[in-house]
């Protein structure tokens, strides 16, 4: 099989890098099409044998990798199907509105990992989940989220109409401040955020309910993966909600 | 005067951006150099109104902008000194040891200005807190911190004897968890962290507390910016620590 420059229509994307693809094997083998290796690779034998108990093989193309990646030092890539499975009604999500940067997107899958998430709504005209750079940014996190997109908020509303609190982080400090916001345990939230230029429409609150990130005036805003981990950790850790409970 | 492609070594940097460098002129007129501007500037009569109350001039210059920077977009270069005061004995400090990704500490200075630290310490061998790269990514920040180097932690102890406690924040499951951090409200804190690849050397705990904070094992860490923005939040907000006082 060729397999063309990553884009955003092709149904394949591409792992760059060993410690990644290793994570995307132990957690989503049933993705993986396909495992390119370098010739210059050291730690073949290690990535020989988990390939090996799940039954997977690779190839060995040094033109290959360094036609897909144009960093010297990747030594291993792993290509796979872009079918990550839909987000739980069961679970907590979080919602991201029309983000934009990469890299910001990988950092944050990172972080919802890091602090119990595992499942990722993405709203409207978002930056390409799927993309190389997002997964490099996740470092391998990325194979153990849960992913759905809708195309706008209204759409994820109807929906989720399950037993679940919605939270819309806005810059607005007459929205109730997140060391201050109340939870019932028994319910799911969700933390929605809007995009790194604008943030939220306000008009959404009527969705559920306000929240502020209390900061100083000395900044326009934070950015925005420090206000999803901040979010995230408060409602899932810092209050009484299942407290460490995954820890 | 002839301005020089940056350097470490050189005692003034370049701040890229009409908006930091408006940041700069208004927080610290005193650092300023000169303000270099392009022909293309559409706002010039703004920053003419800023400049001009602070009796501070500026020079139109294309091929100094383009030389300066490689960027298209930037339309106005500010030159300053490098001279942010040193860290207040009175005052929460965040520290930072061998931190090496300029973006990364730019990020770091937005988050403790946004959350309500002003008083950074780097220790050891650090990347350059001086470099364009650090004042873009603070998002203008920059100019609202004070900076004071190290050459290690010792000496950074032995010079902070004050009343103060100290909180060394390693991966270790053992040290206290971030929520459960008891603090008495009426000394300074340091809130200390390590590079982003091998975090902090457990011995230094002897001198202060050690603080973890919850994550799942899904994640080798999270990202240095998150963390410290975690663990700012939690003990300046979150907590009773001056809770909003300042906001």
């Amino acid at each position: 099989m060729k397999y063309l420059k990553y884009d955003k229509k092709l149904d394949y994307s591409y792992i760059l890098g060993a410690f990644p693809t290793l994570e995307a094997i132990s957690n989503r083998p049933d993705l993986i099409e396909e495992i390119i290796v370098s010739s210059k690779y050291k730690k073949i034998d290690e990535l020989k044998r988990t390939l090996g108990v799940r039954g997977i093989g690779y190839t060995v193309d040094d033109k290959l990798i360094a036609r897909l990646s144009k960093k010297e030092n990747v030594f291993v890539i792993g290509i796979f199907k872009k079918k990550l499975g839909g987000v739980l009604k069961d679970e907590d999500h979080l919602v991201l509105e029309r983000v934009s940067n990469m890299g910001n997107l990988g950092t944050i899958i990172r972080t919802m990992v890091g602090l119990g998430m595992k499942n990722l709504v993405t709203i409207g005209n978002t930056c390409d989940i799927y993309n190389p750079k997002v997964i490099r940014a996740s470092m391998g996190s990325f194979f153990k989220i849960r992913h759905t997109s809708y195309s706008n908020m209204g759409e994820y509303m109807k929906a989720h109409k399950e037993n679940r609190d919605n939270f819309f982080f806005l810059l607005d400090k007459s929205a109730t401040a997140l060391s201050e916001v109340d939870l019932f345990e028994k319910r799911k939230i969700s933390l929605i955020f809007g995009n790194e230029g604008s943030g939220l429409d306000r008009h959404y609150s009527e969705f559920g309910k306000s929240v502020f990130i209390e900061q100083t005036g000395d900044v326009d805003s934070l950015n925005l993966p420090v206000a999803c981990a901040l979010g995230i950790y408060q409602f899932k850790i810092g209050r009484n909600y299942g407290k460490r409970s995954n820890f």
